[in-house]
């Protein structure tokens, strides 16, 4: 069996990581900017030097391509993630699926095996979302849930066009997204989050994803003097608010595990220490594996909030932020990760993905699964963020044997 | 029995209203800015008309002062409140008192009244606190609580340092504050609350005033993923924020009104949508007429600030941003406002203030009390804070019987 260079790897992942750490020492590479050029620059040498055919689309993914004269004409097994990232973000969220998917293919190349099928790896543009929106942009264009146009035209938080930031970094690409359409997709990612490392697994394989409900929730109140205003004549936005984060929290507990949700966002007005908040405007980030479950827990809040219109006297308007069914990966791939993990003596759970992923949406263009590598502490999102050399490499391994399979890998004599 | 000129007093209100309008249409006079020294010129003005002596003290405190060869060798009685106000304020708060207290010496001396003591209605200084902290500060310094060296120095919101303002607008006077010791201090105030309204009352009697515990609190948890993080992992600090505010109301209910209780800043970080808090702060405004019983409060909080410390994994540190003791005004003066009111025909109820004042700062240095006209809606520190113009005039009526009772008025003859 083919072994991967896990030195190779490591050493990758932590140049890649060098990228983007501004005076404040964080690590910030927003999409399409200066530390993203950087980064692109570096893994398409890489891609080179592994003898990769790179090729960029409207959007700016970055693909590094292997097909020879007897495999062009088949459909691509296709790996990856993206390289872009949060500000003050860790080392491996996305970074480590790029550059492991980068390695399978060089260590297959290296060792000189035959492929019945092209192979690909893949950064996508503007995962995280944090200057652009939607996020998993360069993934939703790919698999054609947004026209290229449109993602090009997105206005950043800086005030930036998207597709005029990736022609001025050199990666406004000439071929349109999509145009590889792949036989099987498989993304490994660390987990994010802390279930396998608290129950004990050296691997997650990754058989669906959860539902996402993102509202933001506006409650109007009256805007009054803390010291002069009786309790029973309140209508105080900001107590309001509190009992629907309380409320959401007694939900979660309720499902059982099953739903999770968060209140990341708050702002009071006039946010005075000594007048009661008129408005009150916080966001409410549900998840749910299940579609149902999720509607569920939609409509309970609702009608949370309808009787709180009544009960305190205030007034509730919602929006809609973002709204994603659940996902559910190929039963097919997980089984394949499933075994090939096992055969590598390693102890796998299956699970469901809490966060988005590019994989979701590639899920609609053909099989697709994920594996998840341990996070130690569940830390992500956070230069804490961290996957311990050894688990970085054996579910480096798990996905060479997944793809070499899907890409009917015959080793050379 | 002499009258006061209502129409004068209405139209001077209005008047005073209308400067420090922003381009936006937002009233603003905060301590010694440009529009503060516009409203001090015109109110010193009208104290010049009305053949008063004008003073200004060390910070910035105006007194107009009536007193004659006869009776200059008494303690004055002594009344008013203050002109500065906070961001997009009302018209009423602090200039009604002030404006009243001028139309009362105006009126007696147009009557030709004498008084056996001399009679003085002051406008203190950044009463607010909006610009520099503490608030209330003209009357603190006054009643000897702080020193004017002190006060000068302080330094505002935008950098500058008081003294200076206070010289740059030309009100840092040259007489020492607490350079009358007055024999009895009347302040007369918009509710600034709903009761007299709601309870169909048409002036207040001032008893006390509560007691005010303002903290600052800080939850550290753990930011994480808001997708991959199970509920059971995590360590939320918005959500035990939601806790401790929803807590707070429910002391409140329990203690049957005596107790109010506001959160009215709150701030979360790193304040993303799909990042669980890792961090909360919000203050926490208790009050209570009682001491005990306030105290009674601040350690109900303690313990379930520590209990939470335990039951969600989070750490709390509080921070003490400012604690006043209730205050218990003089019993005489109060049975003389509700002895005057019922002469005007009024309904009259004894209360509590909500708010601090003026007259809590002066009760450390005579017999004080003050007196609330009711507040339409109990709408304050807002621009549609409003006092009917009957309610202004009968009250202010009520402010001429109390103070000539307490200056020994009689009439000329």
């Amino acid at each position: 069996m083919t072994a991967i260079n896990g030195d190779r790897l490591l050493r990758r992942i932590h140049e890649l990581g060098e990228i983007g750490i501004d005076p404040a020492g964080r690590r910030t590479r927003l999409a399409a900017d200066d530390a993203d050029k950087a980064g692109r620059d570096l893994v398409s040498d890489w891609m080179r030097q592994a003898g990769l055919r790179v090729v960029t689309d409207y959007i700016g993914n970055v693909f590094g391509i292997w097909e020879t004269e007897e495999n062009k004409h088949e459909e691509p097994v296709m790996t990856g993630s993206h390289i872009d990232t949060v500000i003050n973000a860790g080392q491996y969220d996305g970074c480590y699926g790029v550059l492991a998917g980068l390695e399978v293919l060089q260590s297959l190349k290296e060792a000189g095996a035959r492929t019945r099928r092209p192979m690909a790896v893949v950064a996508f543009t503007n995962e995280e979302g944090v200057r652009y929106a939607p996020d998993m942009m360069g993934s939703l264009v790919y698999a054609g849930g947004m026209s290229a146009r449109d993602a090009c035209a997105a206005v950043g938080i800086d005030g930036t066009v998207l597709g005029e930031e990736l022609k001025r970094i050199g990666y406004a690409g000439a071929v349109k997204p999509g145009f590889l359409k792949p036989h099987a997709f498989v993304e490994l990612h660390i987990e994010q989050g802390p279930i396998l490392e608290a129950e004990g697994y050296d691997i997650g394989a990754v058989e669906n994803l959860q539902g996402i409900s993102w509202q933001e929730i506006a409650i109007e109140g009256v805007q009054n003097h803390a010291g002069t205003t009786p309790i029973a004549y309140r209508r105080d936005a900001g107590v309001a608010a509190a009992k629907v984060i309380t409320f959401l929290r007694d939900r979660c507990l309720k499902s059982g595990g099953r739903t999770v949700a968060t209140t990341g966002c708050i702002r009071f007005a006039p946010n005075a220490i000594n007048v009661i908040p008129g408005r009150a405007v916080f966001t409410a980030d549900i998840r749910n594996p299940n579609e149902e479950a999720l509607e569920v827990e939609e409509k309970a809040l609702a009608a949370y909030l309808a009787e709180l219109e009544r009960t305190d006297g205030v007034r509730i308007t919602t929006r809609r932020l973002s709204r994603c069914k659940p996902v559910l990966f190929d039963r097919g791939v997980v089984a394949l990760v499933e075994k090939h993990a096992k055969k590598n003596g390693l102890r796998c759970r299956r699970m469901t993905s809490g966060a988005g992923q590019d994989a979701q949406h590639m899920a609609t263009l053909c099989p697709t699964a994920m594996i998840f590598a341990p996070s130690v502490n569940g830390v992500s999102h956070n230069p804490e963020e961290f996957t311990g050399d050894e688990d970085v490499i054996r579910c480096g391994k798990v996905l060479l044997d997944v793809l070499s399979e899907l890409a009917g890998v015959k080793e050379s004599e």
